[in-house]
């Protein structure tokens, strides 16, 4: 009587929290200190000082009325205009405030995109290794979710199966680079090839194929050669799903946004689309306090040295002991080859060592497990004996 | 080729809106001391001192990794647990942290429940006069809204009226109460026959009726005699909506939650469907730091001496110059019947005495006006010449 799917999302745990309600578990009979737990893609840096220290200066020298106030539904005009300049100061674009729309987060602003675009029979692409919540919310706006199996072994697109997936009924692609759960970033000639496609298979079916950036890890990248290209830059009908919960470390304060570039087809229904699909899901506004915030601090990351050091003592110890995996540019995950062709037995073997990790299936991508490293450093060191055992096992180090 | 339902959303200004737009425009020309604005629903008077210095101390407190950190997508237990202790107390109930899931604010709560419940043809009830965004989220969720007409001059419930409404496909019933426009408080003997109602039709059907409380103003009642029914005491099949927009002044910051009772019918699956329609729509949880927030200021409410004032100077004021108005126990509204037949020719002859009004069309009831009274008490007394004015262009007072 009530909606089973509803009571289904809501009952169904994920992977990840099984595993994280077994560390907790495990972790009482043994010691955290004994557990190797690189399940949670959650923060382990803390924010930046001038977050903690421009939110006492908010509460201190602002009208509380307005500080805590509603704010337009697109977002504070200022917050807008300081997102704006910097990314005009980082990439050479030239934004304004009314390009943006604020949202509770990045799961918000992908919600919000689907539903803003989606028309039955829609069909939404995605690249496999992807964010399994993405079916959710495509399903929970009336589409299909389709995948594209991965390219391996680097985890870049492959265009012939892509291709093949297009459709008549294809109305976007969703990409996430620096993505979750490969690390993987793409190459600008990935991105000049896909924007190729996306222009191809627009003009052969006759209406627009719209690109759908989710870039929370934007920021999260380790290698001073390493670029993210800028989408909008590359196609016109590109949408831009940003969160501060990485760069910021601020994930439970849900703030984010969707960029609307002026150049897409029909600029102002596609705003007045995302705008109406934020007011049809129930977002009034994003928090006002970190709209505020936002205002004040951006362009400041957290300081993600510790992310480039674990990766690197990861993917090394790694590799050296016998392990497949491409070498992550950004986001703060390893998509490793799992030693058998069965994942799951062999993340039971591993929990054998107190090594928790994540089986790709979980990510439309079996055959791989994701390690998030965004924990101690000290816990990548710990760990080594552990995963040296595990490879011992299967013949390898 | 994308949602025209959500350009359209998107696109429709709100009357309210209108009126604001017109109030920045007419405050240049005229000054803003000059015009009676009493359009706008929003907290005028500040958020209580606590919430500021809580604030501070927990960002001096807590371990910023945390605090800024997803809480489980239900809420922070602690927060949960806190607000179930300050209902119990207020209301003799038994609640536990396992009745609550924390959202970003009512809109959010009404949405979530909506989603949860809504099947194809199932039809949600609605008493004139109502919040008109019920409407958008109801038909977001796939449901149709059915209006009951209201019941003149009390605005207490026309139940011929609304036993007519009610039909096989009716899933649930919305109430809200302090209500928005009208002020009115549902009486104990409305609310017990209310549920009996409820109670007879989902019997004559053969399936539950759900009732939907949506009380962002429960906090806000004037008298000491004047009590706002605890709904769940009187109907099990009940879900609350509640919001800390009105009572802690924090509309912009987006924080409330969706109560189900245990004695619900199918708890598990309810409050199930409840966790997974707030997946679904995209709320990952609700932020953060004012969760952490709530679980330390629960049960304080902003000074609502101003409201009382306010509405005691503007119901007398009127009523002595002719204006016929039930007088408002709740809320921060003031509903007062037009003085012609034409609810928006009477607020555009308003506008000639620089009174801004919102037509009563706006909240499925025409043939009155709102008139927002969260605003300065010397704007009430100013505006008394203007309504005097206004009253006896139509040969009052």
């Amino acid at each position: 009587m009530i909606s089973q799917t509803m009571v289904g999302l809501g009952k169904k745990r994920s992977v990840i929290r099984e595993i994280f309600e077994y560390s907790k578990v495990r972790a009482a009979e043994i010691g955290a200190e004994n557990i190797f737990d690189f399940s949670i893609g959650n923060p382990s840096v803390p924010p930046p000082q001038i977050i903690s220290d421009t939110l006492k200066e908010l509460l201190d020298q602002e009208d509380s009325v307005s500080l805590h106030g509603y704010t337009s539904a697109q977002g504070d005009p200022a917050t807008r205009k300081a997102i704006a300049d910097d990314l005009n100061r980082r990439y050479g674009t030239d934004f304004t405030a009314n390009n943006f729309y604020m949202t509770v987060g990045a799961a918000a602003s992908l919600s919000i995109c689907f539903k803003a675009l989606a028309l039955p029979e829609d069909e939404f692409i995605v690249f496999a290794p992807y964010f399994t919540e993405y079916r959710v919310f495509v399903e929970a706006a009336g589409g299909t979710l389709v995948e594209v199996p991965p390219r391996e072994p680097d985890f870049q697109i492959d265009f012939d199966a892509f291709s093949a997936a297009v459709s008549e009924h294809t109305k976007a692609v969703i990409v996430n680079s620096p993505n979750n759960p490969s690390g993987v970033v793409y190459s600008e000639s990935t991105v000049k090839e896909l924007c190729r496609v996306l222009e191809e298979k627009s003009a052969q079916y006759g209406h627009t194929i719209y690109l759908i950036s989710d870039e929370p890890y934007r920021e999260l990248v380790y290698d001073d050669n390493i670029v993210v290209p800028f989408l909008t830059k590359y196609y016109k009908n590109t949408l831009v799903c940003y969160s501060y919960s990485k760069s910021l470390s601020l994930p439970g304060e849900r703030i984010g946004y969707v960029l609307v570039p002026s150049e897409i087809d029909d600029f102002e229904d596609m705003y007045a689309a995302v705008c109406g699909a934020g007011r049809a899901l129930g977002y009034v506004c994003a928090p006002s306090l970190f709209q505020k915030l936002i205002a004040r601090c951006v362009g400041q990351v957290s300081d993600i040295s510790v992310y480039r050091k674990n990766r690197d003592l990861l993917y090394n110890g790694l590799t050296e002991r016998g392990y497949q995996c491409v070498r992550p540019d950004g986001a703060f995950y390893l998509f490793v080859k799992a030693l058998e062709e069965d994942t799951n037995a062999f993340c039971e073997r591993a929990k054998k060592y107190e090594l928790l990790l994540v089986p790709g299936d979980d990510f439309g991508c079996p055959g791989y497990v994701r390690i998030a490293y965004c924990v101690t450093t000290e816990q990548i060191e710990r760990s080594m004996p552990a995963f040296e055992a595990l490879a011992k096992e299967y013949g390898l180090g």
